[in-house]
């Protein structure tokens, strides 16, 4: 029966990582017997385990060391990666390794390599000369790149519970319900806020028209103002929504003072749309004194870059729309270095896609009003995401509230 | 091919009746003819319209005419009603009447009688003697008693909207979706709460446990001491994790200063409902100085009115608990009188309970962050209910926001 | 006060229309008098009324008969459409007329013309010398373009119930909730797809990747197979978990014999995309032989045309899928035409987006088993929507059946 | 510092127990030692650990220990648990130890009792001359009986995971959503429900109103005529609509062939309870003739076992429900012993009362279309609860197909 050791470091009991890999060993119908486990006596200390595992066969063996590096184990023997050359613009050669959003090194030779960005869901470009390791989607395999194919010589390295607690992202175990009291949660969010400041981290916003809608932009203009959003990610609805509400004081024809009580459908939304696409742009429309306020005035006043990504539901759009799918993911992962807090409310669809291009050390918040949407974004056995289902309106209100009375 | 003569009278074109009636004859295969129409030039007036309904059977005809009557149909010869003689305790004779929640009359020989009160799914028991006609529940039944059968001599009154708009209740047509502002609504709530206070009518609230979870307690007490809440239907878990919340600040284990950041299950629930065990029931809890605070307290103090309704799945229960499901909804029952306005939180098994029990000119609010709920109890057809989408806490705290700078 | 006397034609009693106006009137706090008002007899009389609308200032006037426009009234003298010219290429001319998805015909001087395709939330260039008007997006306009602005010269022909009824989109006039027997809906359904079939009409199907999540793509094969599907709209979702069962019998990892109780992470599913990518397309991988079955291969074997929409939440993308927004709107929009039934299945993306495209004509059946969905998507105020909450799986595992049956 | 030495002894690593443990220590700020630590080398072989807790005050740590015991840790030392006298009847004394649903033990001198039954949030009363321990409920309490008071001599012993995998209750980790194929699933519980049988383990159905609603009562009827069913707990709704569906064929006045196409109110649904209420019961009603058909009808032929349980939201009721809610409590938990698999479909209310009745032990499968409900029942960190997401009829329709392919 083939058989491998593999070795375990690091806070592998209380950050379930050692469990996991039992589980999944006998998940698996293999074997396994510990040969040496060393556990940190102390908060701060490491453990350590090295196991043998067999299965029945070589290939099974394979499939489950693959997965057990997930999760960070070591082969013992070092061994390099195996490389292939792509075999056309745009694919991947045969048996590529997918990344996941964890740390990652690769071995090349004698060295070492980690892999950058930490991207989920894409293969590794090897590039021996320049001693780099990138990985890579489709859109960027030129023929020929040096690919990683089957496992050997990756190294995982999962993100693990910090013995000291610093903050809410890692002692919360899971999402605030319904039914839970949200403030002392929002409390702890405004504290992030203000030690992501301090230690330069930017902090990146995706944002769906709910925003708008629920009366919540004078609270995110505030957040703008303070110096607490560095990125927005949003489509054209959040956009056009917040400009028809400038212009016009209504968002989809719903007059936002007079609230639930009047509707006048989508004329106002289509001649704001019309509007800026007459000025050539957002900012343009800003320099030319059309538009006067709102969130995407404060963006363009402030300083805070966004990306509009087009979506086939849009109306318009607005000329800053990226309306090419790849073009927007890229755009978007290329202004993701810094980014330590993502906040995400009111968009799935752009929440998932900027969830797929995030490494796994960014902290996430997800707030929204559907639970299922909560749970589908914060459901990453992360222990860095944190989702509150609750109105966006108040949220915003009571995270701006705890910002300002400690200003 | 039998036909009948129905006649509509009020309103019935902008209530929508003259089109409910003409959709249902068609539904049904029936034919109809309109004999006369008279539309009310200005909003004030009224209208009328003669229809002669015909069906294929004398059968479906009964049937049919049955449902028109739900909207307001009279048939133009006056009959008197049909009675029968219930034939044991808590039995109904044969072909008994169901009753609605809207205003009917009874023809007894030539004078007609108001039902009352207007309690849905209940027969009608008719006391010649002292010319009442009483809708009466199965318990209610005693054997011998007359009971109205059949629906000649009925007429139905369903609720117009009114041509002056005075009212949110009236001028919402839906619910307030999670993805509108809700301030709007919330503030012509406060203005209805003090028109309900001056004009003497009573506020009842049905709540849930919700209302402590989501750490709402404190503006449900200031509503309490400032007057606006008459009457507190509940079950044992509102009144327990209100009791938790004032004896050891946690509500299911759950403090709620620090939030869900921690977690202490049900120990102090338990222990609290035991306290209030030991000392023989909530008001005596207040008497003896073991409870001091709380919105349980608040009633006691305040001099407001409450049932406690048992539910299987309650723990304990508090001695207050009324645990029997009949004698809950007779005491209930039996406080409706004068209440003008409902408002329904975070519990669809009691709000569901007291809408069953409640006519349909009691203006009722409902708030749940479950849009399925929402729907639930407001959809039945009525004016005078509107629903929103919301965290209960930030609607409490906006509502007293709302009537404590106008006050 | 100004005034303006406004006709209504048609079914207007039993579609509602009449009520619906009225309703708007006095919402606006106008005020009307009914000059003329007949009723029609019997079943299939068109009736008809004449309102004198009055309101205290002459733009609140014009706004209102705005919003009758689309209840379907005319205004009685009949005027000419106003025309301005674009100012630049992809910009509407200020005042311009949005349209709805309902037939509308516009007054070029002494012709009525009408506005192609039924297309919502566009503007309407008019061709003079050709004598068409056209519902134009952004992207279609080009500088001087002649487009209509105001309201004036417009009438818009809302659908009406017709009054014998022929299917279940028009006798049920609300979704199907999770709490009812569906089975004699499906029924229909069965009787619908059939009847459009023999009538030459052309079935489209929106479909999301819970098609093969659920594991009914056997199901769908067959619908495909049996001729009951003309047209798909999907995205690279759908297409990848397809492919990836079809390589792999594996969605996401998934494997659907074993069910839920096995997971092997996105591995297959980012091969399956470069396998296609490798092969240069879907039907390329068809031809050679890499794709011998699934739900892409059926479309390919059987002529059925398709359009894979990009989102920027996709992984690859396939080479077929259609990365820009505008780009995937127009080659939708370019395949409707003859389309009688959509059936959008598992995607709110996709399927809002194919809303915004479709005439008000064409049969909707929304089938998704988040009650929220169903209700976003038919609640369109439309005789020709239909909702079921369910789940995708036995909805067509039974849709099927009897279609089998009946064949 | 205060500190204590704690004892694990199990499965303790695979089944997360020791991870927890120590997770539970940091999370109190408190901190520990491991002593020894022995991992089983091989999948039968038991673990072993001994921890030494510090905790900055006494409080602290008791408050701690407790915490610890849930997850099975011992204190080294073996004291004898602490007793005191109930001070009223319906009273428990200060200090008395909430239980967990979990197999749990006593220390009375030197006797180790098992508390019976295993019943959550009750407190034990020890008999020292009879040596017994049993979960007592509120209502069970006398006056003076001996009522085990702190932690001290209390151990709990968590259910396992086994090492061999015998059921679908154990590998699957969580909930099938939505997104899943259920079938490979729905195949196991057919499996299930007949090792059941088999092994003479009692099958408890839990269900509400929907079984009926959604069309299922055909084949759940099938289930207890093949004996699959011993057990069935309701309210009044599903006895009532099975009877309005048995007499006239419809649900709450839908006709179940017709399915969603037409309606006909409450008044089958009030002539039904009637019906039963005039026969003086279901049995009575079966005897007589009256009920030929139906689920209660089936359960009255086949001898399974019900209890009907009331609400404050029923109509009638049926002579048969238990209106008071702690007799239905007391009914319920009397009829538990030997039931091993509890089935939950359509019923928030009863299936959360049924879970707070039943011992960790119970294999738990819940149905419901509303994920949150699912969830809710499921989330109680088991290796026993099983939750699908899904439409009831389809589910009992698959479950019925296989099982009846297999007999």
């Amino acid at each position: 029966m083939p058989s491998e050791t593999i070795e375990l470091r690091g806070h592998i009991i209380d950050s379930l990582i050692l469990p996991k890999v039992l589980d999944e060993i006998i998940a698996r119908e293999a074997t396994f017997k510990i040969g040496e486990i060393r556990i940190g006596e102390r908060r701060n200390d490491q453990s350590f385990a090295r196991i043998e595992v067999s299965s029945p066969s070589a290939d099974e063996l394979d499939a489950l060391v693959l997965r057990l590096r997930q999760h960070g184990a070591e082969v013992s023997e070092k061994k390099t990666v195996q490389l292939a050359a792509a075999p056309a613009d745009g694919v991947y050669p045969q048996g590529f390794y997918v990344t996941t959003n964890q740390q990652t090194f690769v071995r090349v030779g004698e060295a070492e390599i980690e892999v950058r960005p930490a991207l989920m869901d894409s293969a590794i470009v090897v590039d021996r000369a320049a001693k780099t390791a990138t990985a890579t989607k489709f859109y960027g395999i030129k023929k020929g790149m040096e690919v990683v194919v089957g496992h050997q010589g990756i190294r995982v390295v999962p993100l693990q519970r910090s013995t000291v607690r610093t903050d809410v992202f890692e002692f919360m175990s899971s999402n605030v319900s319904v039914e839970k009291p949200k403030s002392a949660v929002i409390r702890e969010m405004a504290r992030e806020f203000k030690r992501a400041r301090e230690e330069k981290g930017k902090i990146l916003v995706v944002g769906g028209p709910a925003i708008v809608h629920t009366g919540a932009a004078e609270h995110f203009e505030k957040l703008i103002e303070w110096g607490f959003v560095q990125l927005l990610f949003a489509g054209n609805a959040l956009a056009a929504h917040d400009i028809e509400y400038a212009l016009f004081e209504t968002s989809l024809g719903v007059n936002l003072e007079e609230g639930a009580l009047t509707q006048h459908g989508t004329q106002n939304h289509m001649r704001a749309i019309n509007a800026i696409r007459g000025a050539g742009g957002i900012r343009q429309a800003v320099a030319n004194g059309l538009l006067k306020r709102g969130i995407m005035y404060s963006c363009v006043k402030r300083g805070v870059d966004f990306v509009l990504a087009g979506s086939i539901r849009d109306d318009g759009p607005l000329p800053d729309v990226i309306t090419d799918a790849i073009e927007a993911q890229k755009a978007m992962r290329a202004k993701l270095d810094g980014v330590t807090i993502a906040v995400m409310m009111g968009t799935m669809l752009h929440s998932i896609a900027v969830g797929n291009l995030l490494p796994a050390t960014v902290k996430t918040l997800c707030i929204d009003i559907n639970p299922g949407v909560v749970t589908k974004l914060t459901d990453r056995g992360s222990f860095q995401a944190v989702g509150l289902v609750t109105d966006i309106e108040p949220f915003l209100r009571e995270l701006t509230d705890f910002i300002a009375a400690d200003r």
